[in-house]
């Protein structure tokens, strides 16, 4: 099993100093030195969010848990909330939305369009919400949204805005600051490279003024304000942290450091360049519409007339390569081919080619392994020249 | 670092093969092979929480995360909560009972005395609760409760009870099925010897038929019936779970099955008589009513006189052993020495006790190691000969 490759949309390939990383002899949850790398990865995740918010680390949880943390944290009853739905994990922060009491309005686009700033804007000087919710790089279609131009429509009508970059983070520019975000938050098993189980957050230093004092969070261990007098200088116990995880990020990110955060964008589009154009030459185009498709996710068509998860399942148990399917209308209809982290690389890119070629061959799709080997090549040189310096 | 003792209150030491498990290269958290060590989780679970209950899993979260659970799901608005409190962590119970809109009574006790079952039971007879809640070995006092009393007392009102075995479980039984328990929790940086950042859980089937229809759980990342979903035959997508953390119980889990749960109690009772028998050789007397000191945690009084955060510094910084100091009221005023997991066998015992000793006596406390080592081998090897065979 150790030759298995994780193409799907995360968990990513985890490399060996990750692991090690991970493996090492524990500190407590309040020894100084654990405490410092915590304070380390609180600077090298405000590298990765483009912020310089104080309050920047890993919730003890996965990317879904710091959904709810930003969603519980800004949300309370009777709060006026918009999110921007054009996927499943967006759908999500809605669900958690009403559940957390807010007075919700979506505004829906299709599956495979991007959120148009502009119905955006009007819906929000209609509605005028108190939280504008968006997700950067929707996983579940592969779609990227304009946050730029939603951040400035948010700005304009003074909302409060929540950014979902699970998908984006570390994997392209994510840039909080300019955003005036008030909560954007991540997964570790994506573009940073590290096991799932830590979803690393920045909290604007205004977002948590708001709340009336009759009204605590919902979550004691998601609450923010607690939370951030064990990170702060008081470093008041509130849970144990998740020690080995931490140091599995630690390490991740110091990887993320050391390459710079502009190779690695560049590492990811070529790898998602080079994937579309090994596909296409099997005929799975891309679902998403042009100039929206992720750096870190492709989305295509499954192959048509074909049981996808007979596919995919043999694809896991022959070829050791694990990709995903659609998600709600897309579910049987689509392929999510992730191109994260380690696995933004040429050589994870073509064995992935390879192995889904061989197992179309066998169920008697046309598939140029050769072609679709050499389209992948010529974009993964292609796209980013000036890096092969 | 890699000599650093682990004696406080948890996280307790991590074996290497446990260690190296969480090292493994990741599976997908859909791959029916990741599944089936989630059923293997389950096992054992139920074995160390003495349930047959189906839903027993790890919380993605740590011990407060599987807390936070259990509350969520069985108080909303209105409900009736009795706490039964005599430490921080019952404290905690309330808090979160308070924040999910529970109508809640606390019936308090001193810290260091068990809870008192005959006023418990008066108690839920004079309040008829939906909800009784007690911690059964309390994490900031070092006191054992008599669950089992009040879990009668709980049932012949017809009370939903919550136990919180997190510094229990895998240390001294656990009968969740006994105790007719609606949900029964723990952490599995403890007794389980696994590190930070799993919250096992265990909950009865008829625990989440209360709840109306129009009151879904206020948090989603903690929902109950949609975590079931993933984890029964539908295997329905909730949230990507903390692969390499399940590989870690998973070892850990394995370890306690091969060791069996009553050598394993009693290895916990011979270490905790042992430490406590040689910190009395130094004067430091247990702070726990006799009869009702914990197999898992040690809590005694701190050294007259002296700057107690100063010494454990010392023993952190200069001796690589860590314990903790009191919580609440017992702040500056008590020790906390872990016996779990890896910690609970007569080596780390010893070091801890010759590592206090010659702290001590830096700071002219009068402290014969030789008689505290003596003291300790003679519990250690008195409290279960029959185990000696």
């Amino acid at each position: 099993m150790s030759d298995l490759l994780l193409m799907g949309p995360g968990p990513s390939p985890v490399s060996e100093r990750v692991r090690a990383a991970m493996s090492r002899p524990l500190y407590g949850h309040l020894d100084p030195r654990f405490l410092r790398e915590l304070d380390g990865i609180s600077e090298d995740l405000r590298l990765c969010f483009g912020s310089t918010a104080p309050l920047t680390f890993p919730v003890s949880g996965t990317g879904s848990a710091a959904m709810e943390t930003a969603v519980l944290n800004l949300v309370w009853p009777g709060r006026r909330v918009l999110v921007l739905e054009n996927g499943v994990f967006a759908e999500r922060i809605s669900e958690m939305a009403r559940r957390a009491g807010g007075e919700l309005r979506r505004l829906s686009f299709p599956y495979g369009t991007p959120v148009d700033p502009e119905q955006a804007r009007q819906a929000m000087e209609e509605f005028r919400p108190d939280v504008v919710a968006v997700v950067h790089a929707e996983t579940s279609t592969g779609v990227l949204n304009p946050v730029g131009a939603v951040a400035q429509a948010a700005r304009d009508v003074s909302a409060r805005l929540i950014v979902d970059t699970v998908t984006s983070l570390g994997g392209m520019p994510v840039t909080m600051d300019e955003w005036g975000a008030a909560v954007v938050y991540s997964g570790s098993q994506k573009c940073l490279g590290c096991p799932p189980g830590l979803g690393p957050i920045s909290v604007a230093g205004a977002a948590l003024a708001e709340r009336p004092k009759d009204l605590p969070v919902v979550s004691w261990y998601l609450d923010l304000g607690l939370i951030a007098k064990y990170l702060g200088t008081e470093r008041l116990y509130h849970h144990t942290a998740p020690i080995s995880m931490v140091f599995a990020l630690r390490e991740a990110l110091t990887a993320v450091r050391e390459e710079g955060l502009e190779r690695r964008f560049a590492r990811h589009r070529q790898a998602s360049s080079a994937l579309r154009a090994g596909l296409a030459a099997y005929g799975l185009g891309s679902l998403v519409r042009p100039g929206s498709e992720l750096p870190s996710l492709s989305v295509v068509s499954a192959p048509e007339d074909q049981d996808e998860g007979r596919l995919r399942q043999e694809l896991l148990e022959v070829e050791d390569v694990e990709i995903a399917g659609g998600l709600g209308p897309w579910k049987g209809k689509a392929w999510r081919i992730g191109t994260m982290g380690e696995g933004a690389n040429l050589d994870p890119v073509v064995r992935t080619l390879e192995s889904i070629g061989r197992v179309l061959g066998r169920h008697g799709v046309a598939a140029d392994v050769r072609e679709a080997r050499r389209a992948a090549e010529e974009q993964w040189r292609a796209v980013s020249p000036a890096l092969r310096a």
